[in-house]
């Protein structure tokens, strides 16, 4: 099968041989695969794939179509449609995933969003549901609004209630956020401009340490702090005292690594509580531009050179 | 009545008027009331009484007979044996405080170790079980076991079928932390030294920010962290990929400026989780010396000093 290949801090395509749909597992054809910032990291060298995910072929989401069924393997059939999140491997032709780690892709989703859709949307909702407990009528600060998961932040956060700020970079993010339900505040990494619409019940971080101390300020008693992409660093310096008079926690998470069972369980989540919003309209994956998988390489490069809304998906 | 009284950083008995019971509120002759690391700091002036409490009288727990019940508290009758938290003005003859933030003193406990009951259990528990959800087969680290919270949470953690191990400074209270349930290690703050016991699921920090990173090393996949006492200094600095990678969390805690409804409510946890095994004499309360009101400042000095095992109680 063909498959993006990282060599040497590049990637480009390549052949590996196709696998095999092992007991409980699911062969995908994969027709889109979203890029992400881990992708970067482990271009780079600096992030080795988990155990049991391929080497040197990244992506950490995909969606397609089954081709077939494993050993014991009852949830989907061939030619169903599903999506999910991997510890690596999904920027390939096809991938063998343990079923219960697989959803339906809702009607709604073209083949773009829906290879876009898994990583943001379980990112996000982990966060901001099953680590942060976000609740209705809470405010939430999203700090780097405009990526794939502050997108998908944004709008869960708007439907469950809550009312989300979102700080991004320029004017032109500020119009794409506000109309995903945020109050958009254009700041710059680690600026108090966003305090003045707090005090803020959970604040998800995207950007980088820099912004810890401000968040601390703003942050309501009993407040929640959610560590998830440190892009602008991640070396954090804080004052325990100011931690405990709000009474706050600060999260950290990463999905890549998780085991098995966490990501089976989050597939189960998002099928309860957010595809059905999917389904109805209510929740968008914006895709900032498609490459196919022969154009990987300047897929990156556009991921790398930043400043894009929302996600960019590879088409396989 | 007589008091405690802070001016220019020393403590000393002196007279202020006896409070009246209030709607709700009980009058209570108190008989003893611990003394606690933030009575220090308020001595120092550097930790001012949270609003609603005397300026000058510290004492954030109490335990004494019931005098006065003011309109509509219906919880208790003249006589009863009560103790609870307070945001300050324990150590006095006298205190007016909301009937639903006092607990019955169980029959097994004598005036001094009433006194300095409240203040270690709630903060104990409320970190371990409140916060970070400590269940059974569970390892905790508790650094600094010694002191009046250390040995409050190795009984309850133990009790509730987790595995304490705990920090001290020396032999002499690793035999006492042992006695309590907790597998002692002697370790200098910042140490690796409990790191072979872990990896651990709680750390319960009672000692400083110092340990931090060290915590961080030997957490276990979700484990957290809570910030009670940072004595040895709460200037933090730690690599959020190292908290994202476990999937940790890091909470921060301080009971004595929590409203009154917080109080309330884990005062109705202490007497339901924690006071049926006070009857039952599975949990002890460590004090070290007791002291006169007329020698608070003895006390207060005695406190300072450290080295001591357990708790240091006024008897007023």
């Amino acid at each position: 099968m063909k498959a993006a290949i990282i060599d040497h801090e590049t990637v480009h395509p390549g052949a590996r041989d196709t696998p095999a749909a092992g007991s409980g597992e699911i062969l995908v054809r994969i027709r889109s695969a979203g890029i992400n910032g881990a992708d970067l990291l482990q271009r780079r060298g600096r992030y080795p794939a988990p155990p049991g995910s391929p080497a040197d072929i990244p992506g950490l989401e995909f969606a397609g179509e089954v081709v077939e069924c494993g050993l014991g393997a009852t949830r989907f059939a061939p030619g169903d449609r599903v999506m999910g999140i991997v510890g690596g491997g999904g920027q390939a032709e096809f991938i063998a995933v343990h079923e219960r780690v697989a959803m339906p892709v809702p009607a709604a989703l073209d083949w773009a969003q829906a290879g876009a859709f898994p990583e943001i949307y379980c990112t996000a909702y982990d966060a901001l549901f099953t680590q942060a407990q976000l609740q209705s009528g809470e405010r939430v600060l999203i700090n780097g609004g405009a990526g794939g998961v502050g997108t998908a932040a944004i709008q869960l956060a708007h439907l469950a209630g809550a009312f989300p700020v979102a700080t991004v970079r320029n004017e032109k993010m500020a119009a794409h956020v506000a109309r995903l339900g945020a109050v958009p505040v254009v700041a710059e990494a680690g600026s108090d401009a966003a305090a003045a619409s707090g005090p803020f019940d959970v604040v998800l971080e995207l950007v980088g340490a820099v912004n810890l101390n401000q968040s601390l300020r703003s942050l309501a008693h009993r407040g929640r702090i959610c560590f998830i992409g440190v892009g602008a660093g991640p070396k954090c310096e804080f004052n325990a005292l100011h931690l405990m008079a709000k009474r706050g926690r600060i999260h950290g998470s990463t999905l890549r690594s998780s085991p098995l069972e966490e990501k089976a369980l989050l597939a189960r989540e998002l099928e309860r509580h957010v595809l059905p919003h999917v389904d109805a309209g209510r929740l968008t994956v914006p895709v900032d531009r498609t490459f196919p998988l022969d154009e990987v390489h300047d897929a990156y490069e556009h991921f790398a050179a930043g400043g894009k809304f929302g996600k960019i998906s590879l088409l396989i």
